[in-house]
């Protein structure tokens, strides 16, 4: 019953319209004006970790080869748009466009770096090179699922290297931003080093154990909690773990105690005890002692209430015995950063020769000034790890010696020396339009997590003024990227 | 083509599986002891109203009914659990709940506050009553529905009241949290109060005003952005806001004039411009000089880039001539805010003699203590508006003049003469598992939302320390609730 897909929701798999309108606008205009073939180049990136961390785990392919497997417009989405009008209240397309798009198939390639690889700002996470009206149809579906999973996945990597190693259950399916924002987000969540979540759907659709026992509800509806405990042991004495802070924390340790050891006598042995409210480190070092105490010292103290990386950071540092954590609102909503400012930039367009173009927007600020060219991300590593990145451009030969400079501060720059062994990390997901791939599933992309937190410095995954890690701009990209720039400003 | 309807999304409308693993747990554990089919019930609150704000609106009634109206379990779902595992490794259910789950049909009455309705803090926005069992199973996937809906509306009527009535039109698709998160925060804006959205499926699904026109994109895939623009005009001449900062915003104005005043010589008048990037305030200023002076005096200035409420009213300060207001990220993820903390909690269960047993969860904070009974909320008001809302027992008459008792400060009181005219705020929705009303739509929710915000005190909306609103318990369930912590303290 289980099935590694992750659903496209909403109005079934058909999402083509799950566009902002703009892009459908101009899709018609390209069309218009004859620049729909044209072919284009753009990336996905993003320009800074977010949470003020120093790395970034990307997540999210999985969804957007789904959705560009299914791109198709229905009948009904063209009478949708066949029912738009402008300002002269005519209608905003032709009918001969809907012809068009009635037999529009995608022949883009997507080249995308793998689910799990740790990854860093300005790296393009996808790279879509097509028709010039097929990459911007895809543009707000790309973002939509690459930010919004890539910010899940890296808060989860977080809060689990908070853990150091401890269990972390993803609880946050109540305060989700609607359905697919709980299911995806227990997917990221999961791929990002979470062991399970709380979400029985999730669980179905892509495998992730769940976990579950019960709340105070289940105390509140009996007469008192020893009662409670003992009726839930009689129901389902495999999955014991009482809930103890409906009344006082500490008398609920010791009445989970007695239902364990009553429990223990007709041959069940309870998992634990939950704390959701109080002071977790005291409480949880006094629940320890209890149970060591009464004989259960393999009992696990699974804490709950508003946690987060630095929350379970400075628990741990108190010393509190907690042995498996569950997470919820703060990591499924990203609470303290709620987006990733992914973007999708134009970088190359073929002109009237054939002849590549190289784009790029303009900004007051270096770091939104998007870069030109057709690109890949090398990264370079030695026994200890990871050293750098390099972004470069396809068509330029990538040199023996490699310099990377940093593309908000082109001062800083980092030398490769020749012979140093690295692997591109984007790979060729889709080619014309047909996945010419197996995408890795769910457990693989979570081992991918793992071994990729294994090669980066320590320094580069701590929560306060991470080290930054060297990523950035091919120095020949870096140079031609300036020249347009000056360019464009007629200042060349 | 366009119906009122709101997805339920991802395995299709299946989401009887959308819930924490407990609810499951708890269910079959209610079921093996007897008590599934007690008599409960639930409220649904929240605390404190989000964004530091002194009021919020109700939203997600329209969601709820469809999954309680779908609300049943398939076989795969059974199949599913079928395979949970205990700790020691035996099935987590027996193989006789399943055929109790697969013959369940929800049994319960729901009565809710309807959507566009400002409410606060403790207020039962929905009260489910039924089988034990049957609340149980409902409660993470409402909170999970009411939860991120009412935080949306929430945001989406302070954007509007900052706009003063400027169009406020939502642009979150590409930064929302999963495709539901942006489609259900589409819907929950446009309730709020947004004129229209940029996500053309939300357009389709809810009957939403769908808005664009091109991105910098179209400006770079030409030779300049003169050209740009002319093919834009050329292409649809009838919806033309030109995108003025690709490259300077000051010369994309003029660029949007020049092209302005030639579709004018074809009988076409371009909509307006946009502003993205730069000091809006000024170049906004700038813009309708321009724009008068070359006698576009009705072009409308667009405004977009990471803006809020705050910064919305501040750019009206400083005297910005934007007209219509583009906001995205911060609005669909509720960014200083992304999740309202409501709770679902037992207040009260038949006992086997019948009667009601009230119950409460305690807690250290007064705040998050549970009110027990069966509850109503009325809503007094005069000639000016809204001055007061009662949260009372049905079980027990509400006195002639009525005393309203903040329920985190029992020394706040709010007297209401008697004969002040009030309305009961929770409605009817279910009974006995079946809807027996037509709901409103999603356009006289938008309507109602604005009429609920003008009977609202100014100081109550405003965005700095605004006045606190009195809503609260009467004094009888006040005292009730007084004395029931006291016992189960043991100080009674």
């Amino acid at each position: 019953m289980k099935l590694e897909h992750v659903p496209l929701s909403a109005a079934g798999n058909n999402l083509v319209l799950l566009t902002d309108l703009y892009q459908l606008t101009m899709a018609y205009s390209y069309w218009k004006t004859g620049n729909a073939e044209r072919e284009a180049v753009f990336h996905l990136s993003f320009r800074n970790n977010p949470f003020h961390g120093g790395f970034s785990v990307a997540c999210g392919l999985a969804q957007a080869a789904e959705f560009i497997k299914a791109f198709k417009f229905s009948e009904g989405d063209l009478s949708y748009l066949a029912e738009m009008r402008g300002n002269d209240d005519k209608p905003l397309f032709e009918t001969a466009f809907f012809d068009y798009l009635r037999n529009l198939r995608l022949a883009c390639d997507l080249d995308a770096i793998l689910e799990g690889t740790v990854v860093f700002g300005h790296e393009p996470l996808l790279r879509v090179r097509g028709p010039l009206l097929q990459c911007q149809l895809l543009e707000t579906v790309l973002l939509n699922i690459i930010n919004f999973q890539t910010l899940i996945a890296t808060k989860a990597a977080r809060v689990c290297l908070a853990a150091k190693g401890d269990p972390v259950i993803e609880f946050g399916l109540r305060r989700a931003q609607g359905n697919t924002g709980a299911l995806i987000a227990s997917r990221a969540c999961y791929v990002g080093g979470c062991e399970g979540t709380s979400n029985v759907l999730a669980g179905r659709i892509y495998d992730i154990p769940v976990k579950g026992t019960h709340a105070h509800s289940w105390v509140m509806a009996f007469d008192d909690e020893l009662t409670a405990f003992r009726a839930y042991a009689a129901a389902m004495p495999n999955n014991c773990i009482f809930l103890v802070d409906t009344y006082n924390s500490l008398e609920g340790i010791k009445n989970a105690i007695k239902v364990g050891l009553e429990m223990r006598q007709r041959g069940h042995e309870m998992i634990g005890i939950r704390l959701d409210s109080g002071d977790l480190a005291y409480l949880s070092i006094e629940a320890r002692k209890l149970l060591d105490d009464a004989g259960f010292p393999n009992a696990r103290i699974l804490a709950s209430n508003d946690l987060d990386e630095h929350i379970i950071a400075s628990l741990k540092e108190q010393g509190s015995k907690v042995d498996i954590w569950g997470v919820g609102t703060k990591l499924v909503t990203a609470y303290d950063q709620p987006a990733l400012g992914g973007v999708y930039k134009l970088s190359a367009l073929r002109n009237a020769e054939g002849e590549w173009d190289y784009k790029l927007k303009l900004s007051e600020q270096v770091a939104k000034v998007s870069t030109p060219g057709i690109h890949q991300v090398r990264r370079f590593h030695n026994e200890d790890g990871f050293i750098g990145d390099v972004i470069y451009d396809c068509e330029s030969p990538l040199p023996d010696e490699v310099v990377i400079v940093d593309p908000t501060d082109f001062i800083r720059r980092k030398h490769i020396p020749a012979g140093t062994p690295g692997e591109d990390l984007l790979q060729p997901i889709f080619r014309k339009g047909r996945l010419i791939t197996d995408l890795p599933g769910i457990h693989d992309s979570r081992e991918r997590t793992k071994a990729q937190l294994n090669a980066l410095h320590p320094g580069i995954k701590r929560f306060v003024n991470p080290h930054d890690y060297p990523a950035g701009l091919e120095l020949g990209l870096h140079e031609l990227k300036t020249q347009l720039i000056l360019k464009a400003r007629g200042e060349a």
